[in-house]
């Protein structure tokens, strides 16, 4: 791909995640020629006063493209299945949000502050991880560096919005009275769910094996030890995670504070903490209540970011600028 | 105390504790003479259909009673500061399900399932665990004893109910609209706030340590590891705790099943989970999610406990049987 001066982006999917990239794009400055906005079905839609015509998604739609932002969908397969090779053979290199290509050895898994360098290595499509993986490995990669991270026991605290526009309108609708069952397995409002995604064999579900492995891939880390729970609860946006973690050398808190301290996307708080609601639109990682786990090699932390923004569309497009850097582009 | 027909209860406090209190009560075969319900001022009250007559309470309300259960406050002192010593010497036996005495080491923590002959040891006061606790050592005890326990890393999800009357009216305001602050210290509605006590030198705060040191009392493991992570979440009743153990031995998960199943208070469930929504008004601690930690010497698991009954009312009524029957007054 030669250097532009500007360069034409599509964006695959008008679901929350599909906004917001809109949203990022339009904040990030970042010289976009064309927005093109793909999905199943042509209709015209308003971001904060911006008007896109949205096109219905085919094989042609991405020429002329240089990059493709796939929004991605939770639970099914998405359209990146269909199209992402067909945008790479017509000359777009494609940033997927979705779970399709994670694991892919061919793809990198992208969060660029952490292995950002692992764009070089695309064949075509890049990754972007889990939401609540986004948030939690932007810290523990600071930490891992200091003291070499070992083992991760996770419980996480997802919002609503993770499983896209359907789990915003099931709580809501459930919060009004209505008897809506909506799309959780149980009522979500007033209660927690311990189950995102399938159920596998080893007894995890998939959002806990999504954490477990692709923080593996992230720090490049085959032996790491994770154990997750993930739970849904009745939050709208916003992930919050509670993080239990193990290293090989002692921890040293005031060198931990100081290092959280001086990362780029990580937000530390010494002294006090945050909740999902005081997010705002942060694209950061939020890091509080740091203190010693069990022993003085062990870690524990709070950890809260936005699941549709750091989670999916700005790590996302900071994929794509991390590549265009890269590719000497910009 | 002589072995009687029927026992003279004292009950203190007609917050959310002290009614489910009077309703165990109700609900347990146990021989009550007299129900004496005591707080800070006098008035009537109404429990599903069964009128009590409060009597404001004093040293002397203590006379003539065989068993005092006082219901406990969050976050402040409790009444048993000012009278359980004052009940002792009338006579009676207290019961506490307050923070007070717990540590107290002349004071027996007691879970009757896990540790209930400790009851003997009494010299005038029985302390009511914490309820994220009671509901934890519940399965643990049953794991200690076949793997050995050696860590322990818990993250809750503790209903408003736990913090009384005043943590429902908070949130039930929040979600009319209301513009109540309440008593937290952030928005509990559409939010997870990861304080629940005041914070320690430790970095952990109160409810934490609360876990930490009774669950070594309780299980009589002075060495036992252990990091929680307590956080409040907008629902009304039941506390969920996502549980990680490490042991000395090799696991063996038809085995931890087998012995799940077979212990009193326990509900295993093998092949689906529960929520707070479907915990009704059970007295058990519900286990559900058992699998495989980090590695062949751990296990993880999801548990829910009714926080009020179980966490409170139904353990000190508990406490209070085993009491009389250790003193073969029953």
């Amino acid at each position: 791909m030669k250097k532009k001066a500007k360069y034409n982006v599509a964006v695959v999917g008008v679901g929350v995640v599909g906004i917001e990239m809109l949203r990022v794009l339009r904040q990030r400055n970042f010289p976009v020629a064309e927005v093109r906005v793909l999905a199943r079905s042509a209709r015209d839609i308003d971001v904060d006063g911006q008007k896109y015509s949205v096109k219905p998604i085919a094989p042609e739609s991405f020429d002329g493209i240089d990059i493709a932002l796939f929004a991605g969908t939770e639970g099914e397969k998405g359209a990146a299945v269909t199209f992402a090779h067909e945008a790479v053979k017509r000359g777009a290199v494609v940033i997927d949000n979705g779970a399709d290509f994670r694991m892919d050895k061919n793809v990198p898994l992208v969060v660029p502050e952490v292995n950002g360098v692992d764009v070089k290595k695309h064949k075509g499509i890049i990754a972007n991880p889990n939401c609540s993986t986004i948030q939690v490995i932007l810290p523990l990669a600071v930490l891992d560096k200091l003291f070499c991270l070992k083992k991760l026991i996770v419980s996480t605290y997802q919002s609503v919005s993770g499983s896209g526009h359907q789990g915003i309108v099931t709580l809501l609708n459930q919060r009004k009275g209505k008897n809506d069952k909506g799309i959780y397995p149980h009522i979500i409002d007033l209660n927690v769910i311990p189950q995102i995604g399938g159920f596998l064999d080893s007894g995890y579900c998939q959002e806990e094996e999504k954490m477990h492995f692709e923080s593996r891939k992230i720090l490049n880390k085959r032996e790491l030890l994770v154990s997750a729970t993930t739970v849904r609860v009745p939050v709208i946006y916003g992930h919050s995670v509670s993080v239990y973690a193990e290293f090989e050398n002692e921890v040293d808190i005031p060198k931990a504070e100081e290092a959280l301290q001086n990362s780029p996307r990580v937000v530390y708080y010494p002294n006090t903490y945050i909740t999902p609601l005081d997010l705002g639109s942060s694209n950061d990682s939020h890091i509080c209540r740091l203190r010693l786990g069990t022993d003085e090699k062990s870690l524990t932390f709070w950890n809260v970011g936005h699941n549709v923004r750091l989670g999916a569309a700005a790590n996302a497009v900071n994929i794509l600028i991390t590549h265009i850097q890269y590719s000497g582009m910009l």
